[in-house]
Formats: C-alpha cells, sequence, structure tokens
C-alpha cells in the first residue's frame, strides 16, 4: 500500500491513453451499419422492422449478466468486494469498447468502415464475457491496470481466433462453448500459471467470505441463472432455433442447480450446504449445455448434460483445483477451469456427437441452415431443391456429418491452443514493473485499491461465537 | 444441528431419485412443441412469428420475480437469509421441472408426448409461484427435505385442480387470483395448521431481522412490484387485453403502496414506518386486480381494488395472523393469509362483479374473447355474426353472465378445498421421521443447514446503543 | 425524534387525501386509450401490433431503473439506507400517479378524457425521473411528508413546461435533456437554496457510508447503467432512430465509465479509488448524449460527449458543489448539479451543433422525420415530393436549422427559469410547519422515521483497525 501500488499515474496514462486511441479508431473507422443509419431509411422500411427490435432485448438481458450478475458473483470475499464489483465493471467496460473495433475489423468491416449497430455490441459483450471469466482466474491478486493490460492483449487474441475459427474451420457453437468458455478458460490459466504466487497455495488469511459477500454473490448468481437462457440463445438463428436454445439452457441449469445441492449435501462432513457450491456449480449446466443447445438434441439430453456437467464441475472444484494448484502451478482463484473448462470439453463432445447423430428426419430440411455447412454446394440440383423448402437457404459446402465433426475437434485444439498460448505471453507482459501488482499481504484487500470506509477496519475482526441468550 | 437434521443422506437420496425420475418421464414423454422443433420449419414459417417472440419477454419477468424477487424478499431474517434465498433457488428449481411434467401430462399432452416450448416453462413459473407462496407460511421451521417432499406433493395437486377447473368450470383468472393465490394460500395453511409449534407462537429469539437483512428483503419487494404487471399478464390474451393487464396492475400496485405507507404510520405508535408493512403490504395491488386484470373494469376501478386490497392486507397482518395462530394453530409465518388470501377473495369478488356488468356495450364484439364461455355454440348463428366482426372466434358455450359468474363461486370453493385438503394431507407428510426437522430452538437459523462464515457467530450480538459521539 | 417529525396523522393525511383526489380524477376523467380499449378491437386489428409491444419491454427497463436503480443508488449512506430506498419508493409512487394525471391532462386529453396506456405510464416514469433528480438535492435532511409534497408541486410545473415547450417551442430532446435533466436539477437546487441549513456545510456526523452501503449504491449505479439506453431511447422514433439511441448512450457512458476511473485516480492524494466516484461520475455519459441521442453524430461523438460530460461531472463533485455551498447558499446533497445540471448544459450545446450540422446528405430524407419541424409546411410541393419517399412524413414548420437552434436555445432558459422559480417557490412551502422537518441532529437518520432492527445503533461505531493477526 505504497507507491508501488499507487494508482495515481499507471492506471489514468493507461486509460487516458487507451481513450485517445480508441477515439481515433472510432472517428477514422466506424460508421453506423444500415440499421442504424438514417439514410437508408425509405419508403420500403418498416420501422419495426429494424434489427434493434431483434437483438436488443438479448442484449440487454447480457448486459445485466455482465455488469449486475458477474460483478456480484465476483464479490464473494469479505474484504474484496469493492475490487470484485469495480474491477468487473471497469474491465467490462474497457473490453466491450476494444472488441468493438477488434471484432469490428475481423467481422463487420466493408468498405473501410466498421458498421456499428446493437448486434456489435452484443457480439462484444461475449468478448466481454471472455475476459471477465479469465479474470476469475485471477482475482484477488492482480491490480486494475493489469486487468486492463491483460483486456487489452486477450480482446485482439480472442478476435483473431474467433474470426479464424469461424471463417475457416466454420464450426456450429451457438452457446460458445469452444470461443467463449474454452478460449476464457485456457487463456486464464495460462495467466495465473505465468503469475503463480507460491505463498498463496496455502491459502491467504484474508480468503474468506462473510454472511453479506456470500448472499451479494448468490444474488449474482441468480441474475447469471435468470438470464443464461438469454446468453445462450442470442447469437443462434431467429425462430425454432433460439426457441430450442432457451429450452435447453433452462433444462440444464434446472438439472444442474438441483445435481449442484445434491453433490454439496453429500461431500459435506457434517451434512450441511456450502455456499460456494451454491453460488458456482449450479451454472454448471448453462456451460455443458452450449455447444448443441440450437440442436434437435431433445430435451431429456439437455437435463442429462446439466448433470453431467455439474457433477464434472463439482468434482474439479473438489480434487482437480487443489491439484493443478500444488502440481501444476496453476492457482485458479475461481475455480474457471471447473465451470468453463470441464464443462466446455464436456459439451463440445455432446455437440459433436448430435453433429454426428444430425439428419433430415429429425430435422426436415432446415437441417441445412442449422448446420449451414452442410448445405450442398453453389450449383448443386439439390440446393435448388431444398431452395424451394426453405427460400433464403444459402449454399453451403457440402459437408457431411463427420466431415463437420472433424472440423470440431480442431477448433476445440486450436483454440485452447492459441488461448494457452496467448494466455502464457499475456501472464509475463503483466509481470512488467509498473503494474502496481500487489504484494501477497496486500491480496483479497479492498483497501490496497480504495479508499474504504471506516467500518472496512472492523470487518475482520470477530468474537466467540455468543450464546444464544446474548441475541 | 446434529445426525437427525443432517442432510448428507436425506437429501441427495431424495434429489437423485427425482432427477432419475424427471429424466426418465423427459426421456419417454416429452419433446419439442412446433415452434421449438426443427421439423415443422418450412417456406411458410416466418421465424419471427415464432411463439417464443410473444412469449419469452415474459417468462424472462417472471423468472426475475421467483429466482431474484422471492428468493430475496424470504431472505428478510437476520440469521437466516442463506436459507431463505437458497431454499428458494432450491424448491423454485424443482418445482419448476416437476411442473413441467405434471401440467404437460395435463395441458399439453398429445400424441403420447408433452409438446414442450417456452409457453410450458411459463406455466412452470406460475405453479412454482404457487409452492413459493406455500413456503412462505412454513418459512424457517422446516428443513429443504421437508420443502421438496411439499413440493412434490402440491405441484399435482395443484395440476390437477388448475385442469380440472379450466376443463370443467371453464373461469376467467386471468391474474390466477384463484388458482394461484388462493390455492397456494390455503394449501400453505393446511401445512401450516398440521405442523403446529405452540413453543413458536409467543415469538422465537431468532425471528429479528437485521438492517441488511430488512434492505435484502426491500430489494426483493422492489423486483417483485416492478415486474408484477408481467406476471399478471402474461397468460392473457395478446393485444388489447394485455395490455389492460399491465396498466391495471400497474395502477393497482400504486395505489397499494402509497396505502400502505398511510397505514403504517397511523397504526405505528411512534409514528414512524415499519419496514415489514413496506415489505409486504405494498404488493398487496397486484393481487387484488387479479381476477379482473384483463377486463374493462376501468382505471378507476383497478386504483380502488389497490387501496381495497392493501387495506385488507395490513389488518390481516395486524389482527387476523396473531388470532389464527392463537385460535386456530395456524402459524402463517410470512402472513400469505393476508397477502394471497384475503386479497385473493377481495379479486374474485371483484372479478365476479366484472363478470356481471359486461356488456357488449363496453366490450364491443371482443366481449366474446375475453369471456370464450359467453360466446355462441357452433352453430348458433349469432356466432357467425360475430365471426365476421372477430374472425378467429371459436365457439363457445353460450353463457349468460349469471352462469358464468356462479361457475366463478363454483371454482373458488373447489379450490380452496382441494388447496387445503392437500395441505393437511401434505402436512402430515412432513411429519415423516427422516425429513430432517429442525427443533425448534433451530428454528430461523442458517448454521442448521449451512457452513455459516465466520462472521454469522457475531450477527446476534448487539451492545447498547452508542452515544452519537462515538460514531 | 419527538411528536414534531412524527408521521402518525401528517403522513395518513396527506397521502389518504391525495387518493380521494387521485380515485375521483381517475373515476371522472380517465379512460382507456385505443390500444387497451376491447371496443376497438376489431377485424382489422393485429393484436400483436398493439402499441404494447412497442412499449412496455422499454417501461419495464425504466422501472427497473427508476425503483431498483434509484432506490439502491440513494442508499449510499450508513445510517440511511432504508430511507433512500424507502422514500425512493414512496416518491416514486405518488409521483406516477400524479404524473399520469397532470400529463395525461396536457398531453392525452381529448373528448373530456385522458386517454390511458402504456405510453402514459413511461411517460409518467419520466417525470418520476425528475422530481427523484430534484429529491437528491435534499436527500438527508427532508422528511416523507416534505418529499411529497415537493411531488406535488414539482410534477404541475414540470407536466406544464413540458407542455409549452413541446407545443410551443417544439424542439428536439429525445433523451431529455433539457426537459428532465435541466428541469430537474434547477428545480431541485431552487428547492434545497430555500432549506438552507448553515450547520450542515461543515459535514454531518452521520454523512458517512458504509462498506455495504457503498455496495448497494454501486449496485443502483449499475442497474441504471445497464438500461440507460433503454432510458435514452424510449421516447425516441422507432426504427433508426431508436437503434443509434442505444448506440450512442452505450458508448457514451463507456468513454464516461473509463474517464470516471482515471479521473478519481489522479486526484486522489494516495493513488486509490473513490467509491463515490465510481457510483456517480460514471453515469454522466448517459446524461451528456442525451439532446442528440437520436441523430446521426457520429458514433465518435458519443464517444467524445461521454468523456466531456465525465470530465465535467467530476471536477463539478470536486470544486463547483462546496463552492455552491458556501457562496450561494445551494446544498446540492448528491451533486445533481454535476451529473445532471453540467451534463446537461454540455448535451443541450451538443445537441445544438448537431442540429445545425444537420443536412440531407447524412440524413437522405428521413432527416424531416427526426427534426419533423423542419419538415416542409402543408401545401409546399417539397412536402410532396418527401412524402412519396418517405409515405407518413407529416407537414411540419419548414424550419430553418438556424431557427430549430434559437429555439432550442428559448427552450433551455426557459425550462432553466420555470424550474429554478418553481423550486424556490416550493422550498418555501416546504418550510411550512407540520411537514415533520427533521432537526440538524436527525438528518441522515432512519431512526428519525422508522422503526429499526436492533443491530441499527450498533452501526455507528466503530473500534481502532485490527492487525492483520485478528482476522
Amino acid at each position: 500500500m505504497n507507491n508501488s501500488t499507487s494508482l495515481r499515474v499507471r492506471l489514468p496514462v493507461l486509460v487516458l491513453l487507451m481513450e485517445v486511441v480508441f477515439l481515433g479508431l472510432f472517428a477514422g473507422f466506424v460508421t453506423y451499419d444500415d440499421n442504424a443509419n438514417a439514410k437508408f431509411q425509405n419508403n420500403e422500411t418498416n420501422p419495426m422492422d429494424n434489427s434493434l427490435y431483434r437483438d436488443y432485448p438479448f442484449f440487454a438481458d447480457v448486459q445485466v449478466m455482465i455488469f449486475v450478475g458477474f460483478g456480484c458473483l465476483l464479490a464473494f470475499l469479505r474484504l474484496y468486494g469493492f475490487s470484485g464489483m469495480v474491477f468487473n465493471f471497469l474491465t467490462a467496460t474497457f473490453t466491450i469498447q476494444w472488441a468493438i473495433l477488434m471484432q469490428g475489423y475481423f467481422q463487420f468491416y466493408s468498405d473501410g468502415k466498421i458498421h456499428l449497430g446493437v448486434i456489435n455490441l452484443l457480439n462484444a459483450e461475449f468478448a466481454c464475457a471472455v475476459v471477465l471469466i479469465s479474470f476469475g482466474a485471477v482475482l484477488g491478486k492482480t491490480s486494475p491496470v493489469q486487468l486492463l493490460v491483460m483486456a487489452l492483449l486477450e480482446v485482439p487474441v480472442f478476435a483473431v481466433t474467433e474470426w479464424a475459427v469461424l471463417k475457416y474451420l466454420k464450426i456450429n457453437d451457438a452457446g460458445g462453448s469452444i470461443l467463449i468458455h474454452l478460449f476464457a478458460c485456457y487463456f486464464g490459466l495460462g495467466v495465473t500459471f505465468v503469475l503463480y504466487r507460491p505463498s498463496l497455495n496455502d491459502g491467504h488469511v484474508k480468503e474468506i467470505t462473510s454472511y453479506q459477500s456470500d448472499i451479494l454473490s448468490l444474488m449474482g448468481t441468480l441474475f447469471l441463472w435468470v438470464f443464461w437462457p438469454s446468453f445462450n440463445s442470442a447469437l443462434t438463428l431467429k425462430g425454432d432455433d433460439q426457441h430450442r436454445a432457451v429450452l435447453h439452457t433452462f433444462i440444464g441449469l434446472s438439472s444442474s442447480t438441483m445435481t449442484a445441492f445434491a453433490l454439496s449435501a453429500v461431500f459435506n462432513k457434517r451434512g450441511k450446504l456450502t455456499m460456494a457450491d451454491i453460488q458456482n456449480v449450479t451454472l454448471a449446466g448453462g456451460v455443458t449445455v452450449g455447444a448443441s443447445v440450437d440442436m434437435m438434441i431433445s430435451p431429456a439430453v439437455a437435463y442429462a448434460l446439466g448433470i453431467m456437467g455439474c457433477t464434472a464441475c463439482f468434482m474439479g472444484y473438489r480434487y482437480l483445483t487443489p491439484f493443478l494448484a500444488r502440481r501444476f502451478r496453476i492457482q485458479d482463484q475461481c475455480g474457471i477451469h471447473n465451470l468453463h473448462g470441464l464443462t466446455g470439453l464436456i459439451s463440445c463432445t455432446a455437440g459433436i456427437c448430435a453433429i454426428l447423430m444430425a439428419n433430415e428426419e429429425t430435422y426436415g430440411p432446415s437441417m441445412y441452415q442449422i448446420f449451414a455447412h452442410r448445405a450442398p454446394m453453389e450449383g448443386d440440383p439439390k440446393l435448388l431443391e431444398l431452395q424451394q423448402l426453405i427460400p433464403g437457404l444459402r449454399p453451403g459446402l457440402g459437408r457431411t456429418a463427420k466431415e463437420q465433426a472433424v472440423y470440431q475437434v480442431a477448433a476445440i485444439f486450436s483454440t485452447i491452443g492459441a488461448a494457452a498460448v496467448g494466455g502464457v505471453l499475456t501472464g509475463f507482459a503483466l509481470k512488467l514493473p509498473c503494474l502496481a501488482t500487489p504484494s501477497d499481504e496486500f491480496c483479497f484487500d479492498d483497501e490496497l485499491f480504495f479508499d474504504v470506509p471506516s467500518d472496512f477496519a472492523s470487518m475482520g475482526v470477530h468474537k466467540a461465537p455468543p450464546s444464544i441468550k446474548d441475541i
């Protein structure tokens, strides 16, 4: 809590510098997309057909998840609630701006301009989710300056990976199991591997919750839970695909939540419930259904995926996280490898199975919309036939189910690879001096970066439990 | 806090058993409804006409109410915040799954399958509201195992009652005053009647709030308040009916809230406001407008209903709840009889008056849409006439206003009867050994079922008030 | 805390009196608008075209902002959390009812009736935002009775000003920079000027936050942040205009948030972050983009406006607020002059620039929709030409850009004038005896108007900071 962690120069310099850069890029390269441009409105444009009305409801729900849901969830430590919520706020805001530009360049660029609409903001929120998940690995031991540098480096790696995977491998990943959860997880693990702090392996005196912080964090869980169907379905095709995505996510979350309660009780020596399980493991089902969320997997499979994801996640928290910390120097503060890595891998496996089992009997001709790359190529007579049934169908690559599956596998490995390498390199960048790294002693402590109110000092002290008569 | 309340075996056995049952039922009997089934999409299907876009916004709002709103509201006790929020979470998740199956069987079953869409989830959330309201009667003195057993038994009774009332009595109850509020209330009272604990009649040392728990609970109130118009209008007819439902709910809540403030001050000896009134009584208007929420009752009547419901609810809390506990062994922990029973009865009465006064002059021909059973029967020439004005009008039963009113009365009594009997029987089931019933001493205490953080022990202790100089 | 501040008679009398008045006015003068009236539904009415589906999503978002967002934000003081949230709840509920009637009379009145739809509620929520912003100036030193009297007087002044400005000056102010933010700010400053309390200029012993109150307030900020795009776009034209409003608000908020972090760190002597900055200054961008929020200002300008607004707001908190209190007897408790006044003025200036620079090259023919008063007058041949491009275009006043700018300036000054005069007069009304004014000592103290739980007494006491070993 001295000069080396003062934010007085470091944070403003970084932030204002980036603001100038962003402003320059916005001024030079960002314009409105057709749905937001007054010039493109004419007598054939019905205002209510504007893409705003398709995208904004989902965007608003994801906003609540990112800012309120994540923010509260990350405020689970007794003395680190300000930091959890506020760094989440700062990082999210920064990431979204940067992602609008980076993803905009890769995905929404034409005629020398990035075309901006609410759909870009929605995509940027997903990039934001990526950075915030990675943040979970290093929560409590990084300064806000480090977090911004992490976001600064992670967003381009993510944007390039996303673009390459979507453009060259052309995969199905509606819920973002590969590109969001696996990427975020292995990037975060890469970072925390480099930032290893041996002294924290035995626990930290401030690594505790309080009654209020547990409740706050649970509130974050509830907001994430409630809006997760919007998250998983935001970028699917409209219509029945999005409908299924909502159903599967809800079912997966529900079975996952019940499983989490059962496991929490059974593994607790005194047969009680553990708040950390309820705050985190309940959400596993939302990730696990991700890769196949828009497919015809049947409600029962979504249910089973929720149970499996939750079980893997729970066991991961119990056995894998401590093991990784001790043996592999991977200190995963919030256990993102359990909630996003293991579940993501199960999700991807399920997605591949669903791809292999997809057939026209189950899907009807709209199979070639969901699995767009399996649609016949331009010129194939089958394409014309299908286009009579599904007018807007675009020509695809004529892939078989197996070919598509192979590309999915390739996407998984290349995403994990890119993320891990990017994470490790970012970790080294975060070790640079001048980034206000907290000392071990001041990890998990709001006082390092905040002016705290006068009752903060007394929040750590506790007397012996009172007898019931004292109440 | 010993073996008899350990959840280690009981909870997992029950939960996992039910999960296997649910999974089997999902696998055997649940398929997608046409709006979620890829096979039924063709060149005549416009994706944006999918029922998802009509149902999902309301579903999302109700989700916030169920998980965040109820969760926070039930966390009003100082030492029972974990339990309030977490048991709400568990019970809600369990109930929704079970209700999807039970209501699905009764309402969405055809060709040997339950057809699943977001509309089922929305209906299941209402079943969930029913169970959570009943939960309010026994909050603090039931284990999570008991709550799950209660949900397990309440959902089928509710689903059968709902189905029978809608199929045979064919009533108007858009806001669910009869089927949701009255059913939930009298079921809960039945349960708590059997679970009577004489020693709790004089209050419990832990039955107190804290500053933070009061604020948390108020937050729950605010979320319920804000989204109540969505709750009351979610299942109305689309268009002007839903529009009126939103207006009436909002107006009823507003007048109810103001009244609650006035009554709270006037009945407080020191002329101060009481948080419990503001957390609960303000919401009475939302229930009171329920039964007539989609009818042409005029905004002024919605306003008056809010005032009347609030007054009845307030007086109930003040005089009826203690009376019921002392004389009738009905310990109604959260006062659900005030917030759902009394207001529900007023609402039903208002609904009947509105039915009796409905005429074509006020409603135009669309009267036969709102009061569907008053539409002329198949073959009646008046039907053809009306169908020219309202193309989609379905033939009805040709009921008169008075006939419809009689059916409403029948529905009220049969619902209350079914609920009370079901509740009493459920109460006996909850007295079975092995359900981890808390002892009187450990009622209203999170420590019984949770690993609590270290500051929990000090939350009950309070020193003498400091003089102002100490601050 | 004696008879002079007892609410026992004062509050109920005022509330119940107003309820009788409101009920009478509702009964006599309020009917449904065409979209909520069953009688106006016929075979040409498509239920999904009902205005409900255009207005309700935005209304629901604004509801969360008003009740949860504002409520939590105003609960930032340690011993004044109940009052912050609860008085917000009461004032908002009261204001909305009153505004439905007052705005209804001025804007939705025809055939002797106010025609009620969700659009009225949405407008009333904006009136509510006005009163709640003004409330910010006098938070902590007013009784709920005073707040209701303030709302009672402010709503008519606001409704008349709004009506006069829209009807006679005919301005562009989609985000409400003039009519909401400037009006609310100068009205509030007028009130607080009259209610000046010299002894509070040196700070009050209870004017402190706690760890939990800071987190609660931040949560309010996050809800406001997340839904602000809905607030700013709720009343724009549908289609691309609303789309731009969402984009600009989001961008402005993002750049504003980053700037707030930078300034907070740079102006803190120890290089730490200050929660009050993050709770308030981050939101400045949402106000600053308001006046030009639907115009083609380009994303970069929205970005720059966010930075400028945030900087002005931050400097205002730091230098102007203490100065106004000391020199001008204007004690602005929440600093509304910074968050709504300074930013509002910048916003208006930007709006005028945008109006002056608007041309058909940028906007296409739809320029005459956004700047409706620049459309050619009835009979002008240009109008017919334009109507072929934009079928629904209504004839305007044929104003030039400069003329429109002049009217904007006139609107700014007249709004500020009306607000300030109205505020001062209201301030005098609030000084009437019998309004339960808190004494200086009991400012910022929940105990004055609430039955507080037993832990309230200990919330002010704090021992010396413990050494780390005590934790």
